[in-house]
């Protein structure tokens, strides 16, 4: 068997490794083989289990996840997403869901609380010990994206005046169900946190010594109502495994680990991401949000960009005449507005990312400014250029329009560059500005952006075309 | 001092705390009492250290730097970025610099060099040990962004005959360096990854018990050329705190601990929204990247969409008389491309966001393409409606353009049903075939989609306007 095991690590990557695992398992439930299928899913990891779960479509699902021990049971269905963790709850007994929600760690049972319909909370809440139901009652109301919401209750506390010796028998007594063994909070009589003690720090340590001399009372923490990105800031800059979380009275109350910051982390770019795109943010992935919800997440920008673009329309009517006189200059409005646009999204995406990975601050404002403006003239006489060589060539003589003459093709030409620096220059202050007043400098993305450089880019483009073509 | 501490605690926040602690080292830097100000450092935490060095602008960085004790220092060190690591690098002496790097983890070490100009490279590698040299090197070698170049070798390894006793043992005597003592790799004679065991199994086992029998088998692995993204996702999917590398013979070469992923996840993060927004990934920071450079990564796309463009000239070139008959067309051509440019933006964001977490599969695109469609429909007639109201009242009856009719409203609001419907279908799909055929989704976003969009949404414009306004 280790044999064929190192055999299989030495040509294979773990990928292939999986699929051959999944495929087995779904060849055992086709031949019905439960008691082999059983012994399988136990052997294996409860995330793959959980993939394997999530592939069975029909009914047999909840059926084959009631094969896993107690234990198992428990921690493929922290793995689960919600639509299945709902399809398991309503097929299975109130007993059985008790055992599973009371060996659930306390977050991922927030977690899951927060995304079922309200029918199934009232279920499990129901089914759950008082003292289950009263911890996650009270991890329900903390601010939704706060620490508490996200936090454990489930640490190892010890106290200044044990050994190491003794600390380690308190781990060994209550770590089995903690979320993490490996960072252990010191906290006084009063449940004040007095500091942070590792089991690396315990290991290396003569058996005698007593935590208080081991700690360290430079601990790192967050507070209950502290914002997750905040949080999760901390962890990443202090490399930390997990963090402490206190109440107002600096009493330990809960710790978050990092596996948990890697959702938040997940949760909060795809947050940006959208809201850079114009969009609300959702809390729900794009797979399992319903039709209307995605309506209301995008139309209110929608609506709000397309009355914005009245202001081009007012301009673009006001000069209907001169335009008229020079009709070849309508071909390349939407050109100019698309560079104006696209030039000034990449410097504001560019800043956006920029200040939320702390890498530049609002007091930067005057270095960045210098920066784009620089930037924007190198890319603003490179766009300038080429397009002065394609309008002669490639729209005036391959195209054959006779009306660009040298006059139109530079009239196009020097409004790319003043275009592209507005729009580049605006684009990097824009976030800026709205960091500094307490707004998500994300908002200030591409669509907003855009509709604010097409009436600058028309105003700079008809100015243009009256000095040199005199209309 | 612990009651004082305990007050504060319950008084502030983590941030206050660190910034009284900055300005109380700043005041004995001003003030030159340079033993307390050590001693001060030596308490800190190395990041709050690296942060407060990167704050004194002038030359007398360096020396406080090396104020600090030998293992403070390479940890400082790391947390440093390579603007100031290159002034401490200038400014110590060979045997200093020695010193550090030999006490720097690998990978941190292996990053620095990547991002140092070559002749501090050079000088770093001549001061190294043969054997550090030899490491690095071989570090250096592997691919770009691969599991190998952000693995580390200071794991712990145990064999599967030794006993729980045994392995505490080795863990206490080899563990002080190594990056992780958490996770410790079982592997045989021939370095062939054998299993997996944890300092929790091992404290919560019986002393004589063998590593063989705790040890999970299942081990969830890299390979060295495997890329970092797919790491990071196997650490995120699994919960790890460290997994596995192992080269093409299945034998153990390095690690990869959570928080070097959390590094990967920024820096991918960063990469995706770069090209979303129409520019090619950079991997310095925004900060650190000089304006050639900056240049050189946006003009590209600029170009590429500004010729792009001469789909939409020649459109309307060859419109040209047409639109100079119902004048009042033009001025909402910027409005209707601008809300297809927005709208498919919106879709192919949620879509490649949400293929890039896992949420959407290639094989899903029929029900991403009906989902799309029924926002669309959604989107399209709110902004129909919105619009057919708004131009009468605020063009027509409020601005007094006299040219918006009934038929010129009704023209234009038909137009933003369909195009919007278009550009959210097509803003959905284009993602979907890019991983299909393997390119990068990410660049399917907002730029290529406005400039497809803005031709497609002129001809829509154009044939009903041809036959609502017969013209």
């Amino acid at each position: 068997m280790d044999e064929k095991r190192n055999l299989e690590l030495q040509e294979l990557d773990y990928e292939t490794l999986q699929e051959q695992r999944t495929d087995e398992l779904s060849e055992l439930l086709e031949s019905r083989e439960m008691k082999k299928l059983q012994l399988k899913m136990e052997e294996l990891n409860e995330f793959d289990v959980a993939e394997f779960l999530t592939e069975i479509r029909d009914k047999r699902m909840p059926m084959v996840f009631r094969l896993l021990s107690k234990e198992k049971a428990a921690e493929v269905f922290s793995h689960l997403e919600p639509p299945e963790q709902e399809r398991i709850i309503n097929s299975i007994t109130d007993s059985e869901l008790a055992g599973i929600v009371e060996e659930m760690y306390v977050d991922d049972a927030v977690d899951m609380m927060e995304e079922l319909p309200a029918n199934v909370v009232k279920r499990v809440m129901r089914t759950a010990t008082p003292e289950t139901r009263a911890i996650i009652n009270q991890y329900l109301h903390y601010p939704e994206n706060s620490a508490g919401s996200i936090m454990t209750s489930e640490f190892v506390d010890l106290k200044k005046y044990m050994s190491v010796k003794e600390s380690f028998a308190r781990i060994r007594r209550i770590g089995e169900d903690k979320e993490t063994i490996y960072v252990c909070f010191v906290t006084d009589a009063a449940r004040k946190l007095e500091g942070v003690v590792t089991v690396k720090d315990l290991l290396l340590a003569d058996p005698d010594t007593e935590v208080g001399e081991l700690m360290d009372r430079n601990v790192v923490f967050a507070t209950t109502t502290e914002d997750q990105e905040s949080v999760s800031e901390k962890i990443s800059d202090y490399d930390l495994l997990a963090i402490p979380v206190v109440d107002k009275e600096g009493r330990l109350v809960g710790l978050v680990t990092v596996d948990d910051i890697i959702d938040v982390m997940e949760q909060e770019t795809t947050e940006d991401i959208e809201k850079m795109a114009g969009m609300m943010p959702s809390d729900k992935p794009y797979s399992r949000t319903g039709i209307l919800e995605i309506w209301k997440n995008r139309v209110p920008w929608l609506l709000f960009l397309m009355i914005s673009a009245t202001f081009t329309s007012v301009i673009l009517t006001h000069f209907e005449d001169m335009l008229a006189v020079q009709a070849a200059l309508v071909a390349f409005i939407p050109m100019l507005m698309g560079t104006g646009g696209n030039s000034g999204a990449q410097a504001s995406t560019a800043v956006i990312r920029s200040l939320s990975l702390g890498d530049t601050e609002p007091k930067d404002v005057l270095p960045v400014m210098w920066k784009e403006l620089r930037v924007a003239f190198l890319c603003g006489l490179t766009l300038s250029a080429v397009n002065f060589v394609k309008m002669l060539l490639l729209d005036g003589m391959l195209l054959g329009n006779d009306e660009i003459t040298i006059a139109v093709a530079a009239t196009v030409s020097i409004s790319i560059l003043f275009i592209v620096m507005f729009a580049k220059v605006v684009g990097s202050m824009l976030p800026i500005a709205a960091e500094k007043i307490g707004v998500d400098p994300a908002v200030m993305a591409n669509p907003l952006i855009s509709t604010l450089t097409d009436a600058v880019s028309l105003l700079i483009y008809i100015h243009i075309a009256r000095i040199i073509l005199h209309i």
